[in-house]
């Protein structure tokens, strides 16, 4: 047997471990590591960086508790350092001295005996905090065309480059298909108006919404332009209808904008193609032979380019930009999700990506001080984030593919974006290892404003790539016990289908409410509801307790109380952890909190079995496969 | 007894895997791995990111050789892709698909079972390639001060702030004793000029000395001009007579300039300090209060800002900056190492250091095309590398602290800059993953043009850490036959100690031959000579073949023929390697090279033993400790 997981020296970047969180710029920030009392730690120096150069601060031995009899059943030594803050992102890890002259380094991604380079240090970030709504948010993804018809749409003409759908109709899934993008199902902003019930029934605190800007396809991921809403949506009436409901309820409304290209029939690239010495030419990319780049090779998608002041002017800088428009009235949208923000400013040798992203948080922020902006990264952000530009990314990376790959049906054909292979199917070790590594590229604080997406309109949906109702729950159960934000692609919670990103878009079936899976919706909202209720589960850290092929287990520590999560891909047997190790010391003032009587909280199958505490030992029950959550 | 290290996938950047090593913007290279034909895969894709976007390329299986009768026998599978360098630095990595949907990544830290972010990922850069000299040189540190005296230097009188030293006295190196920087010995260049012979014997090319303008100290890194060589050393005339010497021996001379800080005492500090109002107050980081940055807090070196356009012009900038000014005759310096170069341009929020490394290259190849910039990093240079500014860097972190660690002397008070320990000693296996994960940061051309470092002026003598002759020669084996160039600090050839770097500068004792380590000189000698001789030790690429805590192997593989190394810090046993997994393929036209009858090249102590082929197994002879090397 493995050493528990809870004997190894943690710190992460929540309160318990960080103070504050975010620091001002030049203040030294209280940083504080765990150990376990039977690891004999001699001394403990933070290591950080000053300018690219390493600095050593000693960290003082805080409180141990020695309670138990033998060493296995004792608890944690805390140790606290200060760490100057110099630059804006501030590296750090600790250096950690034991008997006989070992030393090992805790860095992100764990424990090492030898002397790694920087690449998985902590981090602490003094730029500005995102605001707190984005980290607190469950995240409904709505695309319009799909989710709901308004009455009005029905008066709507198709337009012709569109191939009309009813809404019963199955949708054309096949990239090779011309219909794909072209199949039009007339779903409207007064559809999803109409529908906030269902929506604020789930514990829904954002609705994002795909673009809603005119585009020659069901997607609009390919705008005509930036300056109204699409009529066959509702038009900006609908539009502001739209926002005025959602902020009613007290949610907020995320707009979606595509900075890296538009539609080749934007009014923008139709003027640049019509005078090639005009000021706007130098808003796409041309190259000299008259042809220009595109996304990905699709010449209907044109390039911009960030490097020209006008385009710049136009869509990211200022009042008058695109970027801050929205943001006020009658629309009051409250922030922005950037597609193909990692493509956007960047082009072979040009990369301007960072100035994109501090520009467009600096626009957005001046029109509302709380404005979000999360930019899609479909694979590696670790150098776009925790600056000061997107606030988090849609962090299939960190969150989807290693919960994919955990608990897909060897059956399913979905795959990750852009692989030539599905996801292979791995164990839980594998699987808290990849997790551990992206928090720690990512950063702590991007991570937990990061989206933790089970599937977007981009990809497969969870339950065709899972394959069964018990595990889909199994799913969404870590969507909202790990740190990040949930999102939800509308459908999922009623047990939607589809193989890929096309199909995934499938009308809700608003007229066949007996195909609905309601147990899985009662799990999202009985877990949006716990995670409300519990800032473990918003703003706690994250220790991994346990790791095996077919169960994971984790705590979610903060000083208002830790929650403990058991999830498991199949049946297993009950767990025993070592209590001492999850107890809490009094620190700050608060009482210290000894594991005394776990309060169950929630399980996706059935009612939460209790947990045991006897002789030191915590037993989680046997069972799954299901998620349990308890309180300590 | 685990898999041997040479069944692993490989890859790395030298010719074998990577054709052509330095590609132009915008042209594929071509990319190899190699598997062994008993690791059953099935398919292989080259994974790339486009502007950030994961993309895929299938790789071809090029050549199989199943020679063997069992698959232990068996020899490798060779595979072949064709990888786009759309991006000036290009990540790649591999996809392995193996029996039953397995999936594993090999990245430059090795092979991995999970999604790993890109931290690891390999790179080429289609930035020019740095100098061929740079990278075949072996260099020669002089610290003029203690080098060596020319009869002039009995005519100088000792300038006021110094305290006068007889050549025999001892060294004062306690940082805390006002004596340490203040002790001056009255080496010269001179001096210098008239030992060139012992440093064309050791079979030396390049001549690096540090800062030879005035200071007052004896390390002259705190200048008072950049306009002159100090009169201490003999001036320009002196400093022109040791150039022209070194370069008709077909000798380079490096130069060492600070453009982090410069003395208080320097013309342009003393200016801004007169004039606060004046031009010169900009080359400074002045505070509101009239204080200034200084380095590491010492107010004697005020930090130079490198984003006033007036410092940039006087000393990075153009062809009157200092940084060309020295590379033209009577000086012709052929290159600058940049002391401090991690600080450089960094501080707080202000981070320039790429623009000024980048600006300094390109004015010095102004100059002369072949210059050579080397940026000194003491910790964590992977950022700051591969671009368009720094070609190489004082590769501490991924050479001296793993062999330091694997060589150490547990008795030897020598640490690792600023570290509050000494480095522990470890194994070999620890030591070879630490070496290999640093490559992989700082990339596979920087670290082959970075200096291999034992100590320097700035740390322990090597024999110190060591604690013997036999290990000393140890370290200079792995010195010349890992990827990198081996640099001396003058005075290791003989065997002169040193606690710290202070101590380190002790005056080469040219009266006392007799106490000179004649049988390691005669190592560095030898290994300079077979480094010079064998394109495998210059631009091979590296596998290793075994690691366990004494011993290490590996093999620097190159289509003119590899080389074997092995390396011992203690007695051990014979060590067995499948021969047919370091046999070459015909490739690229050169025929198949088996192990046939490899040829005893060099050890360190006595004669190199024979490698012996038999059944299939390569064996390496028991010994030790000592380096050994064989050509296959």
């Amino acid at each position: 047997m493995d050493a528990p997981l809870l004997h190894e020296p943690h710190h992460d970047g929540s309160a318990l471990y960080l103070d504050p969180e975010t620091p001002a710029p030049g203040w030294p920030v209280r940083v504080r590591l765990r150990t376990w009392v039977g690891d004999e730690v001699e001394a403990v120096w933070l290591r950080t960086t000053y300018d690219a150069e390493p600095v050593f601060h000693r960290c003082a031995e805080i409180t141990r508790d020695e309670t138990g009899d033998a060493p296995a059943e004792g608890g944690s030594v805390w140790w606290e350092g200060e760490l100057p803050v110099h630059n804006p992102v501030t590296h750090y890890r600790f250096l950690l001295a034991g008997p006989g002259g070992t030393q090992r380094w805790l860095t992100a991604a764990g424990v090492v005996e030898h002397d790694t380079p920087d690449a998985f240090d902590f981090r602490v970030s003094s730029h500005a905090a995102p605001p707190e709504w984005g980290r607190e948010a469950v995240v409904y993804q709505v695309f319009p065309d799909r989710f709901a018809r308004s009455a009005a749409a029905n008066e709507r003409e198709t337009p012709p480059w569109a191939v009309p759908a009813a809404w019963d109709d199955e949708v054309v899934f096949e990239g090779s298909d011309p219909r794909t993008p072209l199949q039009l199902f007339g779903g409207d902003l007064d559809g999803v108006t109409e529908h906030l019930d269902h929506v604020a029934a789930l514990g829904v605190s954002v609705l994002y919404t795909t673009p809603v800007f005119p585009g020659e396809s069901n997607h609009r991921y390919n705008a005509s332009t930036f300056d109204g809403v699409d009529p066959l949506l509702g038009g900006d009436e609908a539009y502001a209808r739209l926002s005025g409901a959602v902020h009613e309820r007290g949610l907020r409304l995320l707009g979606d904008l595509t900075t890296n290209h538009t539609g080749d029939t934007h009014e923008w690239f139709r003027a640049a193609l019509a005078d090639p010495e005009g000021p706007g030419r130098g808003w796409y990319c041309f190259r000299a032979d008259g042809s220009y780049e595109c996304w990905m090779g699709h010449h209907t998608l044109p390039k911009l380019d960030h490097t020209d002041p006008g385009l710049r002017e136009a869509m990211t800088e200022g009042p008058d930009s695109v970027v801050a428009r929205w943001l006020r009235p009658p629309y009051d949208v409250d922030g922005w999700r950037i597609d193909v923000a990692n493509m956007t400013g960047r082009l072979g040798a040009t990369d301007v990506a960072h100035d994109v992203a501090r520009t467009v948080r600096a626009t957005a922020q001046a029109q509302r001080p709380d404005a979000l902006v999360i930019g899609e990264h479909n694979h590696d952000a670790s150098t776009d984030l925790d600056g000061d530009g997107w606030h988090g990314t849609m962090n299939y990376s960190g969150f989807s593919w290693p919960v994919w790959s955990w608990l897909r049906d060897e059956a399913s054909p979905a795959r990750a974006f852009g692989r030539p292979l599905p996801v292979p199917r791995r164990g839980g070790a594998l699987v808290a290892r990849t997790m551990r590594e992206w928090t720690a590229r990512h950063g702590w604080r991007a991570t937990t404003w990061s989206w933790n997406i089970l599937g977007s309109h981009d990809s497969a949906r969870i339950r065709t790539l899972v394959g069964s109702p018990e595990q889909h729950r199994v799913a969404a159960g870590l969507q909202f016990t790990l740190p990040g934000v949930p999102m939800l692609f509308a459908g999922d919670e009623i047990g939607l289908e589809g193989v890929n990103g096309e199909d995934a878009r499938r009308p809700m079936p608003w007229g066949s409410p007996a195909t609905w899976d309601r147990q899985t919706m009662g799990t999202y909202a009985a877990l949006a509801r716990v995670r409300a209720e519990h800032p473990a589960l918003v703003r706690g850290g994250l220790r991994w307790a346990h790791a095996d092929d077919d169960t994971l287990i984790y705590v979610r520590e903060h000083p208002a109380g830790s929650v403990l999560v058991c999830a498991r891909r199949a049946p297993g047997e009950a767990i025993s952890l070592p209590a001492a190790a999850l107890a809490l010391p009094a620190l700050d003032g608060a009482p210290a909190r000894p594991v005394g009587d776990p309060a169950p909280l929630l399980a996706t199958e059935g009612a939460p079995a209790p947990l045991v505490v006897r002789d030191g030992e915590l037993e989680v029950p046997a069972g799954g496969p299901g998620v349990t959550l308890w309180r300590l």
